[in-house]
Parts: structure tokens; sequence; C-alpha cells
């Protein structure tokens, strides 16, 4: 009685779960096809791209906290576990129909994919219909997914060890649930910039300058940490785990194989396997080039920078991952690892931004790089530098003031940032009355 | 003279590796036809899905030794590492045909998988006439083991920080050997539960809420570590590494795709992406719903609660991860997440049973709410609360009394819980003679 | 303009990206073949064994770092960050073409790879004809560029602590750009030792022993420890961390799967799926083999010894994985485990050669029992175990020899050890100027 009053619930929401059904192979056990054949690898590929994508959460929570205090470091956990959660479910109800509209969208939609009225598109003919017949609806879902919460997980970094995470968590929500879908739908979703021909791969604009500009309205509004600037001088403020740091942009670089690969969009074995090539050869270039910069600049081979380095080569080659040459890829790779280390330096102690972790030379410096790499190296003709910057001159008008103006009302109703007492404290102990490492003996010297 | 001897000795025991020729594609090189090409991708999905449950025993690894004490590090990683391997040997010596016995199965069966009797079924027809032609009998085992092995390690987290090595080791071999396979095959080995109509699609009952009785058993034949019960009042010991247990859950997660992924048993894309969405959105809405308990019940954001919470959700979706829709298994973590948080608090200080990872609430509670959730939610109308609920009392009945029952046995004879005097000093020194933080000042407070 | 002139700087090395298109299925919309299909499905696992080589860099520096002291971990992770953008380049420029020649190679071929010369083999018929149709050009790139990296990587362990930052990078472009590919030649690029009938499935030999080589060279040219031999009475320095260590055996375990699997050169289900479980039996016996000896020998259940058991047994059923029997393969490992624990203690204490992570026991012992192991337990009558021991020979009288006049080289001219001063302050200050843990309060009694 209970139970069948409860079965109905959800299928108030969502009439049938015909979909589940209509994507299986309808001749799987009989006679299939080579085309049936192609098409679950193409889905397989996908959806290893997509956990690959997951594994960069856990990649961003390590090196987040890795170049952070030990006393705010339950904090940047919490906002790292807590995001990927708010990415997959805002961008289930809403985010997956913003961003891809398909012919014609109606407020139905909106509200379409966690099951609130369709099921599957075309039902049946989804099985080829749907995305070239490379993947289902559900691959799509969770791929695209997995890549939303990347561009708030971007923000968290920089504005570490001092924001409010409810303040935090809300502009998260409203960063990935809206803003992020909806300058992604101008290239990803067929809008202007795509029909003006602007090319973004997998992302170096769409997902990395985007976190980047909201980093970078996020640092401006909040101000720096308590101690970083002493009579306009800047202070270091050393991570507490270079392993954790380094585990971090392992992980990232793993999960890059998927992002930069699934951003091809099938198992196409020419493609994946130059992306695979290029994405790889870019990072070591990036390690390189970062070291070399840094032994020059800090007169010292610094660990953090190598691994700013070698996200930075991730980050650059990301827009054109499958349109250069594996040349061009190691040029625009060393490039990105000499630009993140001077801009490192230039953003802390002469712009005198706060961005604990670097995110903003990693993601937006290298990102607009990146993406002008594609009108510089581009084996396509059609792809062009003057484009390609009026590409990244749009998400920055846009997603700069968008961030800016959440998080100057977070400010204005309930305070984005905690209070001095609670900083010196550390965020652990005040916002969430635990310690990252119980027992330890460790120095909070400031 | 001495090679040919040796060579001879594995012989005796494997007359002829048959099985590894005979799986191969006969044709492969010739004129392949698209019914080799889906078995070489089904089998390509299940090995990966099998090292994605073997991800599974670093994650527990790392979120058990996060959630207890530095001074009981080494003994936690120690017990994880052994398990999987007398997971996968004692599997491959006798649960393996245990578990699925076939048509009819006689002693030389059960120590056949190893090499001592058979090679592989039926000879070179076993290429499609094997597992539907989705993959290989290794491809099968090896996805298998991985499995099995986990019901164990569920236990090692609850009766952590007190139980003697060797007799957890012995409690391990008899509870994946033999207790995991029996009770196992009445559900997947074709058994009464399942010609009854009982569903749990990857393991909510018959990994998760198997291994949380033996949890249970051990809790209570073991008793509460020293200093958790002070007059009858719960005291909290915090977990030593929140990065740790962090990094756990994420690999959990991760694995979580291939023993959710790899339980349709091929790479159907339709039920294979919906194990996907349905997996990632029931841990994200875990993580929602039990942070949102904990903000009410313990006044602030608490993490091992929202680490819990994406476990909670994992578990409860596992049961009917390819039968309940996007917007069911949103429900069902949200419910998972609330779960957790109570049950933790209520088990922890009402029942004052001491579980130092929540093994209990994750494990048993959810898997049980994941398995009548099916009876609420599936779309399947041949799944029923009334056998849903026959099925979780069948497992309650049987594991909890054999584990209690091995667990009395190793009690009354070798014993099962170390000195008081080597549980203050912790395991790690008294058991292995060594230090996990070799050179950091840990303050070891009790 | 300047975009036009900067475009065509990279063309000038890379005259055609032919080889983006020409690997892309020609027919793939329209109507593809099972051969297609077969195709992709083969090129996408080994793409993902290549990011689960990938993963055994993670692996390796968490490993190594783990296993030593807290005061040399940045520059432990440093080395090994560096060494795969090393590898990874290196390979791009030359020591791809060199270890795989092809029928004849011309020096204009050796700098063939990264873009100044050839784009790839023979255009569009490179589709199916290039490595009989199993995968792409950049696939066989990628998975042998992660792979040639390894070999350096086994090096740094067995240095760590006291060697120079810069002159052991230079030790790594030389092993892994010339010393690598030249002996990898004789068996995989089908040199005089394929000919011969040598077998090494997946580089025992040909990257463990090689590896292990190296590093007993640099173990005996730098010396042991400051402290670690006092009046020639072997002193034990533990590691700081035995959950690193412990993450890092089990992601090599994890990459051990793409390693071994991949190394199929298919996805062929028979061989692939035999040598997961191989593989995995043995990891499993090289546990229990080495925990046994280590109560024995030791009178404790060591976890170093636990986890190199592991190794060991990887290490050693590498060589044979897809040629021995289940049974077979456990007892390769156990005798791997118990090999690894006799030969780490009698290469301290008797031989007193210091090698802070036991690389020497793991890679050079357990590679040479695992290639010996292939003449004694394959069920190819063509292995022999007098061409096994001729090959272990062989590569032991080159790459030892190499690599010390290598390091001798490097000695005499920059020096490869630190000051004593650097070495008691250790090299993260001294080397990088910084700490791996920040704030934490660390005894460094050296």
């Amino acid at each position: 009685m209970l139970k069948e009053l409860l079965k109905r619930v959800p299928q108030v929401f969502m009439p049938a779960l015909a979909g589940v059904v209509c994507f299986s192979l309808p001749a799987m056990a009989d006679e299939p096809t080579a085309s049936q054949a192609l098409f679950v690898v193409n889905n397989t590929w996908m959806l290893v791209a997509a956990f690959l994508v997951f594994v960069m959460h856990l990649g961003f929570a390590t090196l987040e906290s890795g170049l952070t205090r030990s006393k705010n470091t339950v904090n940047i956990l919490f906002k790292n576990v807590l995001i990927v959660a708010i990415g997959l479910l805002t961008y289930a109800i809403g985010g997956f129909n913003l961003m891809y509209p398909g012919d014609a969208w109606i407020i139905g939609k909106w509200l379409g994919f966690a099951g609130f009225g369709i099921a599957a598109p075309e039902g049946a003919a989804g099985l080829i219909g749907y995305a070239d017949g490379h993947y289902t609806y559900w691959t799509d879902f969770i791929f695209q997914a997995m890549f939303a919460a990347t561009a708030a997980t971007i923000v968290s970094g920089a504005v570490a060890e001092r924001i409010k995470l409810h303040s935090f968590l809300i502009f998260s929500v409203i960063f990935v649930g809206l803003v992020y879908p909806f300058v992604g739908s101008w290239k990803w979703g067929g809008g202007w910039l795509d029909v003006k021909g602007f090319y973004d791969f997998a992302g170096s604009t769409l997902v990395h300058s985007v976190g980047g500009w909201g980093a970078l309205a996020g640092v401006i509004v909040l101000g720096p940490r308590l101690g970083k600037y002493v009579k306009g001088v800047s202070k270091a403020i050393p991570g507490h785990s270079m392993p954790l740091a380094t585990i971090g942009v392992f992980l990232l670089w793993l999960g890059w194989f998927g992002f930069n690969g699934g951003s091809v969009l099938s198992a196409d074995p020419g493609p994946v396997s130059l992306v695979f090539v290029t994405t790889s050869l870019a990072a070591a270039a990036g390690i390189i080039g970062a070291m070399i910069t840094s032994e020059i600049v800090q007169k010292k081979p610094d660990l953090s920078m190598v691994l700013n380095g070698a996200l930075a080569g991730l980050v650059g080659i990301t827009a054109g991952a499958d349109t250069v040459s594996v040349m061009s890829a190691i040029i625009i790779g060393i490039v990105a690892g000499i630009l993140v280390v001077i801009s490192v330096i230039f953003i802390d102690s002469k712009l005198k931004l706060d961005d604990p972790v670097g995110a903003l030379s990693v993601h937006l410096v290298c990102g607009i790089w990146g993406t002008l790499a594609v009108g510089i190296f581009s084996i396509n003709p059609e792809h062009s530098f003057m484009t390609q910057l009026i590409g990244v001159i749009a998400y920055g008008v846009v997603c700069f003031p968008a961030a800016f103006i959440i998080f100057s009302i977070l400010k204005a109703t309930m305070g984005i940032r905690v209070s001095e007492k609670e900083e010196y404290q550390g965020l652990d102990i005040s916002e969430h009355g635990m310690e990252a490492y119980a027992g330890f003996q460790i120095f909070t010297n400031e």
C-alpha cells in the first residue's frame, strides 16, 4: 500500500523510463552489426572519459589542500566534495538542457533531464540518432556534468583560506547552474561563436578561463588573506603538503586524458590517440618550461612552479589538442610553462592579487594562451587568430562581471569573508569544528 | 633437466592451458564478425570494471586509516593490503566455483579454478558460450574476485584499532572464502532468492550488508576501544588525516563506476550509462542529504558525515542502479545521506557500539535501505517490497550469526583483542614494530 | 601577419599533419566493417593501458617519498615529476625511433617522430597496415613512451636522499633516451635476442632489470647515505609516511594492469584477461610470501616488506604473464615475495649497498627471477631456461657498465653527491629552498 504509493511518486515526474530500454541494443544477442559494435565502443570510451574527468575533482581537492595551510584543509576538502555534488545535481536539474538546447528549447525542457517531463529524446530511434550514434543520452549527461563541475572548482582554490563556506556554495550553484552553461552554449551549444568559427576543442576558454574569470572576481571582492601583504610586500605562505599537491597534479593530468580525449566525442582512433600525445607532450613541455624559468627567475628549482607548469601545459593544449602537430604541442606547452611562472610572480607581487594556488595563472592566463594558440598553430586554415581573440574577450566581458556581481551581492547580504579571528584560527575549527590532522603538532605561525 | 622437472610441476595441477588459446578470437586477423567485435568490447569493459573495483581497496585503505588514529595506521594499511591478497587467493582456490556452481557442481570443481583440475569450461566453444559471449572465464574470475575481497574490507574498518592482526586475517579467509560465496550464491549463483524474484543489482545486500553484518558481529564480540565510553558517555576519537579519508571516498566513488557499471555484465550502452548516472546522482544526493542533516543535528557541516553521505548514497543505489529513474536515484541518495548521519549518532551514543569509521551505518543500514528501495522505486513491476524484505532478513539471519560464531571461536582460542597496553601504545608499534609517520611529533592523548 | 609567420614555424618541421586524418576511419559514419570496429576497440584499450602506465609514475612518486625521510620529500617528488617530462620528450625526439627502427632506419627517422621530417608511416594505408591494424602510430608512441619513463624512475628511488638533482636529471636523459631504447631493441625491436627466442612479455628484464642495473651502478658510485652504516653496522632509516608508500603500491599495481595488459598489444580477450589474472594472483602471492618470510626472519609482520612483496610478485610475473598458468603465477609470486625479503636484508646488511626503497631487490632481483621463471613455467615449449639466462646476462653486461660510466663521468665533472651539510639539512631546503610539510613539527634525527 505504502509501497505502491511511494512507487508512484517518482513516476509522476518521470512518466516512463523507456530510455533505459530504448538505448539497449535491440538485437545484441542475435545478429549484431558492425555499426552497433562501434556504438558500444564509442559509448564505452565516453564513459571511461567521464570517470577520468571525475578523477580531476580528487585532483583539485588534493592540489588545493596541499598548496594551502593545514588549518584550512578540512574546509577545502569540504568545498571540493560539495562542488561535485552541486555540479552534478544542478546540471541534472537545469544546466544540461540549458547548455545543449537543441533545435528549440522550451521551459519544460529546462527541467527535463532529472525526470520532470521527458525521458530520452526520440524514443527508440535515439539509439542511432542521438549524438550521431556515438553514445547514449545518459552518457552525454554524465560526461558533460563531470565537466561542468570543474569550472566552479577552479574558483575554489583562488578564494581559499578566507571565504565563508555557505557563500561559496551558493556562488557555485549559480555559477555552475547558470553562468557556465549559458556562455558554454555560445560555442558547444551551437551558438554565435560557433557560427563565427571560434574553436575551443575541450575548453581552454569554455571551462578554464570561465573558471579563471570567476576566480579573478572572487579574489578581488574578497581581498588578500591576513598577513599576505605586509606594508605592500608580498609574503610567501607555503602550502602544508607537497605530496598532496603532487598527487593532485598527477591526478589532474590523468583526468585530462578523459577531459581532452573524451572531447573527441567518440573513440575515433586517429583524433583520440593524437590528443593523448599532444596533451602529454604539452604537459611535459610545460614542466620543462616552468623548471627553466623557475631556475632563472627564482634561482632554484621550485616544485610548486613545476607542478603548475604541468597544469599550464595541460590548460594550454586543451583548446587545440586535436588540431596541432606534436611539435606545436611542445611549443604551446613550453610557452605555457614560462607564462605560468612569470604570471604567478607578477600577479602576486605586482598586481597584489592573493591567489593561494595560482589558479589565475594556470587557468585564466594559460586558458587565454591556449585559445589564442589555436589561431597560431592550428593546421585547420579556418581557425583564425582574430576569431579566437574575439572569443577570449567575449568570455571575459561576460564572465568576470557576472561573477563579480554574484560575489558582490553575496558580500552585501550574507557576507563572503570569515571574521579575522576565524581566519587566524583557521576555517577548520571555526567553520567545521574539527582538525584535519588530529594529534599532529603543527605550528600555525601567524 | 631441473628445468624440465620444474616445468612439469604446475602442469600436474593444470593439464593444459588450452584456455588461453581457446578464448582468443579464432579469426581475428582474417575476417572478424561484428559478434566478435562486440565480444571484445564487452570483455574490455569488464576488465576496466575489474581494475576500478581494485581501486576500491585503496579507497578503503585510505578512508579507514584517515578516520582512525595515527598510532594504528600501519596496522590498518597492513590489513587492507593483506585482504586483497587473501580475497584473490581464496577466491581462486575455492570461492569462485562455490559462488557460481553452474548446473551441477562437484568437489572437483571447488578446487578447479586455480589449476587443480580444469582449464576452462567447454574448451574452444567457451568463446561464445561462456557468459553469453560477453567475456572470458578469466575476466569473470578477476571481476568477481575483486568484488569478493570488498566484503571483508568492510569489516576491517569497524574492528579497527583493537583487533589482533592474525585473528582478523583468519576471519577474513573464512568470511571471504566461505560465507560470502555461500550466501552470494542464493542470488547471483541462481539460488533460492533468485528464483523468488529478489533483486540486488550490484550488491547493496550481497556485498555491503553481508560485510555490515560481519562488522556488527565483530564490534559486539570485541567491545569498544579503550576510552571510547567513559561513564557511559561516548567520547569522539577523531581520525588523524582528513585528506586521507577524502581521498578514500573519491577513490571508492571512482571504483563504484566499475562495481555498479561492471555489474551490467556487458558494455551494453543503455544500462551501463544509466548506471553511471544513477550512481553518481545518488552519491551527490547523499552528500547533500548528509550535509543538511549534519548542519541541523550537529550544528556544523561535518566533513566525515559528508564523506559518509557520499558512500551512503553509493551503497543505497547499488541494489537498484539499473532499474530506477534519475529522480528516484536522487531520492534514494538523499534518504541514504540522512540515514547515515542519524544512524552514526544513534549507533555511537545510544547503542554504544564502537565503529571507528561508521561502517555499520554506511554498509549495513544503507545496504538494507538500498535493497528495500528497489521494492519502492523500481520500474520493474516484478520487484516487490516483500521479497526484498525477505532477502534482507535472510542475509542477516545467516551472516550475523556466522560471523559471530567465527569471532567467538577465535576469541576463545587465540584471542581477538590486543592487550590494554598494546592498545594504548598503538598497534603499529606493538604488532608491527614501526611507526606510520617516522619523525613527526604526534600527541597520542590516551 | 605575425600569425601567418608563426603558423609556418611548426610546419617547417612537420610538413603535414596528414597523420591525424589518415588514421581516422574512412567510412565510420557510413558503413563500418567489423574489422574497423575491432581496430577501434584495440586502439581504445591500448590508450587505457597507456593512462594506466602513466598512473605508475604517481605510484613511484608516492612510494619513494613515503619510504624516505620528510626532509627529502620535495626532492623526490621533483625528480619523479621531471622524469615523466624527460621520458616523454626524449622518447618523442629520439627514443621511439631508436627502439623500433623498422626495416631499416636512417638518421632522419631518429628525429622523425616529434615532427622533424615524417608525419606518419605510409600515409592513409597506415590505418590497417600499422601495428597489424591494432592501433595508431600515436597510440604506439604514447604507450611506449609511458613505459620508457619507468626505467629511469626505478633508479630514482635507489639513489634518493643524496644525489644532486641536476646530475640525476642528466643521467635520466641519457638512460631513457639512449640506453633503454638501445637494449630494448634487442628484443622488442626485433633484434638478436628476439631472433634467439628470448622471451620477455612486458619487461621483467627490458624495463625492470634495466632500471635495476642502473640503480645498482648509482648506489655503488654514490655510496651510502650519511649515518646509514655506523662502524659497519647497518642502521634502519625509516620512511616518513607509510600511507604514501601504501598508496604507491596500490597505484603501481593498478598501473600494472596497463603495463602487462597493454603488452598484449591488442584487446584480444583471451590473453588480456589471462594477464589480468596472472598479474593479480602473482601480486597477491607475493604479499603472502613476503609476509610469511618477514614473520619468520624479522619476527614481525613488516608493512614495507609486504608492500615490496606485492611489487616483487608484479615484477616477477611481468616476463611471462601471458604464457604461464594460474598456478604457476601463484608460485612465481610466492617465490618473488620470499626473494624480496631475503634480498633486501642481504643487500642492506651483507653487501652494504644503501638502497632506501629496496629497488634493487624488487626490480633487479625479481626482474631476473621473473625472466628465468619463463624458462621454468612457460607452457610454450620454445621458451628455454638457457636462452632466458643468456638474455639476463646480456642486459647486465651492457646496462650496468653503461650506467656506471655515465654516473662516473658525472661524478668526475659536475659531481653527483650533495655536500655533507646539505645531506644533513635535507635536499628540500638545500636544493629547493622549501619544505614538504610546512608547519609540521618533525624531528630530523638524520
